[in-house]
């Protein structure tokens, strides 16, 4: 399958639609169902102590989702979190950028789900794990 | 069961550990393994359209229940989350404040769980529902 | 909103539709957006020690949701679980039955989302919470 | 780090430890932080239309993660479930035996955390994914 979206249509995508956020994040790599998103770990997204906080790897996780889904049937801005679970596992490592390695289990016509491993950058044990379901509108 | 801490003792503990996200933050009530917390929306909370995002929703619930169980074990900076289930279930109504309403269901030795459903200040259908554990550090 | 089916129907329904696991379930009581469902304790639902086993927990959230779903849009047998998220917290009661406190928090046009409290017969303190989305086939 | 139990020892521990739902499940394979288990379908874990049911995979998850961790640490049948998330993405293939692939992400100390793909033999697309959380018991 095509992927509908490269990384540079999802960079500009993520731009246009979540200017609020889109600077927190760098698509490094997508591919049929699969992507890997960086955290530009900056002072905002930091607990005392310099790790990155819980709500910043959630949205680590949820961001890496949906351009997953999106890189899969292209621009629906309208597709949304429906579920999520996350386990955080290990400290991350302070003031390093996070990647977060993305795959979908499923793209169904209402709901697609993808589960995250989320890692400190250099370090090999994962940080987190995440899984989200999204609800696709219709129209498709 | 006495509390540990009142809503006072609660927001100057998170005033002095959290600076970052203490003033997102309104400590409403606290009771006996039960406390509200209000996310005071402002701009940097918000997604296009003006609903409250998925992160910050995450931020509300996991501050609540970290508040919930100080007031019952006293100040322990170290209580990390391990786990959070969440299903986002309604649209925010936009820009209204949200409405946590938390509960302990466990506290144990080592592990807490809480639940909380969150509201649109207004609204009475919940717009989420989060399950949360966390792991209390030993010394208590 | 009146209810599309009392404990009677909903536990005719039961029989007929799932006859493997009727026995192990008693309806107690249906309101609109909640039921109370008792499993039955079996031997076949222990483990050593002669407590109620994780699955058969997770059976007894899994079909309190349902049949609460049921009561308010009638049978369906179709209805599938999507997502299911548990927290055992404590040990259940040697041999006791088990009660479900379920209420239906979301009932939309394709989902449905419930949360249960699980209790061994006579203990206050409950022994697992959970929380269930349900997909609502088309044809509603 | 050299296994603590190999497919022998689980599978005996299994029988001795949980007689009364060895049967249902055979280990596959075995590997450091990984483990694949079978779950011998048989009639009593069918819904009607004969694909397997939640609880079913609710147990197969649940002891492939549980043998996952013994695997490395050894007999320890008092570790506990504690936590546990489930996607149910596709329907199971009528009768057929289903496979779980289970990895270890953590295991600390006091808390172990698994993740799960579960398949219909046979069927590329995975069934569901669930991640559990085990409590380890002192004295390790």
């Amino acid at each position: 399958m095509a992927l509908a979206m490269d990384v540079t249509a999802l960079t500009r995508f993520l731009h246009d639609a979540f200017p609020q956020v889109a600077e927190d994040f760098a698509i490094e790599e997508v591919r049929e169902n699969a992507i890997r998103v960086r955290l530009l770990t900056a002072e905002r997204h930091l607990r005392p102590g310099g790790t990155v906080s819980g709500p910043s790897m959630f949205a680590l996780a949820d961001v890496s989702v949906y351009l997953a889904i999106l890189a899969m049937i292209g621009p629906r801005a309208l597709a949304v979190t429906t579920n999520c679970s996350i386990d955080f596992m290990r400290k991350p490592a302070a003031g390093a950028d996070m990647i977060c390695d993305c795959r979908i289990l499923k793209l169904g016509r209402v709901l697609a789900v993808g589960e995250c491993l989320l890692f400190s950058e250099g370090v090999e044990a994962p940080v987190a794990r995440a899984s989200m379901t999204y609800s696709i509108p219709p129209g498709r």
